[in-house]
């Protein structure tokens, strides 16, 4: 790191601060410039404590130099990862489409979903058996039954489950069930979620936090991979700013600025990012265009019956015709679909 | 709520939409103006997905009338709620102070720090066990271990105990220890946290999330109300904007909203609103200037070696001399402490 | 508009805000609920002061129904608008690509990359001859004498011109010169310069500001409208976020939102958006899968020399690339480049 | 500045850049940490592109260690700036208000508000005749003679006028009347405006823009400097968030940070911070206690009938009853009022 002292502090405020830094172990480089003087402290900054060294006198300042997270890093490793679940591959060429409904509600209409999806050509079906929701009396999910649902519906049709776990205690339930445990946006700095579901083993879908910088959002994979789980989906699903027509603001940059600092792969949610279904082929096809390597789309059969996100679900139709222009637009930029 | 339709839209679609709408047990009121006619519809907007009419042809959007909390809002108790604890009250004329360390780290310096604070005029001991850290190799808390230090500290020095619980198995053994739970900013919409904690029946202090507007924050609140548990002191400790000078930015505007829309106590936390100590008695100031209930104040008897946000603890002696001067800010907006 | 009463308002209080709203040459329509009163208001918004009404006892608030803008609303026009500048189409079929330096700076550099743009596919050469910089230690910029440079390269090369105006002084020189008349976002709401560019009856190159709702955009264009001029290309260049991995956050959702409530063309600038030319492929291909009518990117032949934003430049060759791979992305969403 | 080289930099790359920054003029340090490689530069920063550097290989970043303003800095000027108009200072113990109505509307409602503002304890008059408005609709200020309502309030009342200037043509116009020259926020980096307000020599009241970083607003304060005047007031009105409950975002902590960056005098616009005068009281109190120089308040002696911005003003009498809480907060924190 660089510490960086005060305009006019003196040599030895200088020397003062180099002792401390030598005595936690650093190696130190002071620069004098001609206004300001830095040191630059080799060692780990993870032992120190930054006050230590911004409350001495003279001192302005402290500019880390190294990333906080590592093994999420491409410095670490550089190859893309790649998730493979039996024949499927997410962060591959392809880019994989994971759709379905926000939550699991109804037996029938979940696996007509489920039946038309597949059809339309998504890879991984995805449900909601427990919902995170804003309000104590909105439709909180089926739980352990909408679970069973989501196995029926796989071994009826082939398609892989992600499914989200809200609480530690569901996650060996939810593990046993699911291919794919998603973690959502606002549990993303929910740690001791993040190492529970990363000790399950299971791929673990790592949605963006609202407020969360792209760093924080891989600090959090770096939970999930310190605990041994390397097999993490970033998933952008829009972050909050001042502007109100669309429910969130995707950050599109996103996604080129992952894919440089990590291996790991990125997809792109367009239904929540949004909140309306009406935005879902234009971002869809923007996102793909950007090099995601997948998208997770809200579809419903009845959307206007829904439950939960109703607005924002495509009717699988309208999901059908969108992938198949996905496919023109996947090709344009060199994958497949 | 109120149904905008479109400009054009046609009689014929402004029936359909009634005929929707009173199926569901709306009372509806067309008003038509020169350009757009809107509908009112009288009923529980609980029972309706906004699509089953967003999605109607004719139809612009929905404007919501009614707030989504009532147990928080003082649209159902005007009073203003106070939290009892023995014989300390929270949310009446006098405002309460609330310090300690982030992390309760070492025995000596906590009951170190415990004793200056009370003796400063601190009526409540912050200091957490379970630490939710940004840095899987932060240190993360001495859990038990800590909360026996957190109710030692409470026998010797006789102040009530505040500290956070992160996840919803621990609810239990941290009740069993504490006087006041506190939900941390990260985990404002960790809904099954909010109602295991809830469920404890010990007052709750919540933090406000880093993107969560004022009306979520209420919602948050009323997971807790609805689970039974009407003892909430909500806290503001800042948001996230653009501004990167200060770690986050504090709402100083949310107190007086918040007393507007809420019966509820609210206080703030300057400590990590800026996350320097430099601006913390500028902002503690400015917090009771604005009506808070009670400050939140990171105080370290040794903040250089703090394992946990040193760098915006007071330490003891600054902290003592702070209260001395929020006594006369406090005096002038006609409240004690 | 709704006038929302408070919850217990008296019928009195009703009946003499009714009174008001009447007195000022509204129609009104109280709707009584179980809980609140609402009064539809029918008239002209614009005479109102809403404090008239929300400062009367028994008020909570006013709802607007209409929009603030009209000339920019696809209510007013359904038919999407296009900007004919010679042989040369905006909001057609066709992707207008718009490039060139951020600066005007050296005769021969300049000239070399206008030929190379032009080769590569660009209709209009962008180039700041009057810089607004962030520091006033930075190139302000060559004036009159960059002007033109632009006007020379226009003739050598074919193109049309497209040039930043900062200042209501200048505008009637800078329309001497130029094709269309840029407004910075910096400038989105100097009112007194969108009127003066309106008034020059030259196209208006519109910049989303930092902080600008897609409504105030909107009413912004609104303001060159009303002055007569309809000729108006609207462009997203990322809003200020929290996010600093990018200097901006480019809002692609913007694209749809425009297009669903405005006829006006839009296109992105992906190198201001994200400040760095490593994302400026990515972003430009999400532009275009989401439907944007155009792309402004910077190129420049020598960033690293360039005076101005050279981080953000594409090398010739890099841009030569791009629109190539540009071309199958806007065929894949069935547009032509 | 110190320029980040890539992990895994070659010894031959960090030479490379060392050649390009000596002949740049820099002095050069490389430090070689076990990951990474560091090389401090020693020179002036303004000198140099970027890109010349981020695009070579093995870099990864430049981190600027000179602040960007020198000027408005401290580290140029530790003494406070104080503003003297005859025998008025601004930036000294005393609180100084400014109050008045937002625009300049009526000849003896304008009189009837000084004369009561003037009692309460206000020292500026503030009043609009020139209007930046979001809609081309609303009334746009009396202009030239609202000046001469302005100069003539003066006269009677002995106030002295702040009063905003939005065209560089009627700078000139506008200092022949006003005392202080108000910069608003949407102009803060209109550049020709400041430098042409900044010419007249008035003292400059310049407002922060809603999406502007504190080290940007000073960058604008450095652009009047620059053009040799220093007598600057900064304006904290609120920044644009996420949050809707209140109009902006008001961010106290702006006051204490100013303060510790710049010698500059800064006060805070409570009325266009909250857009309500319901908040007004505490954010008033507030921005006192946290230790503003001076308070900019809407007043308006009948704000229902105000033509801009009525909402956010206060009556005369909760103006005058404000002041006098606001003494009582202004002794707490050692100021007079």
């Amino acid at each position: 790191m660089i510490v960086v002292m005060q305009t006019g502090a003196t040599k030895e405020q200088v020397r003062q601060v180099e002792e401390v830094l030598i005595q936690l172990g650093f190696k130190t480089h002071p620069i004098y410039g001609e206004i300001k003087t830095v040191i630059g402290a080799i060692g780990d900054k993870r032992l120190l404590n930054p006050q230590l060294i911004t409350d001495m006198p003279g001192v302005e300042g402290i500019v880390p130099i190294m990333k906080p997270y590592k093994l999420a890093s491409k410095e670490l490793k550089q190859t893309k990862t790649t998730i493979q679940i039996d024949d499927l591959t997410i962060g591959g060429r392809e880019i994989v489409i994971m759709a379905g409904p926000c939550a699991v509600e109804n037996e029938q209409i979940f696996y007509e979903t489920a039946r038309k999806v597949k059809a339309a050509g998504a890879k991984i079906l995805r449900g909601g058996a427990y919902k995170p929701r804003t309000s104590p009396y909105s439709f909180q999910g089926l739980e352990e039954e909408g679970l069973k649902m989501l196995a029926l519906a796989r071994r009826e049709t082939g398609l892989k489950i992600v499914t989200e776990v809200v609480d530690t205690r569901d996650v060996e339930k939810v593990a046993e069930y699911a291919d794919i445990l998603q973690i959502g946006a606002r549990n993303m700095q929910n740690f001791r979620l993040l190492k529970e579901a990363g000790a399950s083993g299971k791929p673990i879908l790592l949605k963006r936090g609202l407020a969360a910088t792209i760093e924080e959002w891989l600090m959090a994979a770096e939970y999930i991979m310190s605990s041994g789980n390397p097999h993490i989906i970033l998933c952008e699903r829009g972050i909050r700013t001042f502007e109100t027509a669309t429910r969130n603001t995707i950050d599109i940059s996103a996604i080129p600025v992952v894919q440089e600092l990590s291996h790991l792969p990125v997809i792109v949610d367009p239904s929540h990012a949004t909140g309306s279904w009406k935005y879902v082929d234009a971002l869809s096809k923007a996102a793909v265009a950007a090099g995601a390597d997948g998208l997770l789309i809200e579809v419903h059969d009845d959307p206007a019956r829904a439950l939960c996100d109703g607005p924002q679900s495509l009717r699988p139709d309208k999901f059908a015709f969108l992938v198949e222009e996905l496919k023109a637009v996947a090709a344009a930029v060199h994958r497949s679909l």
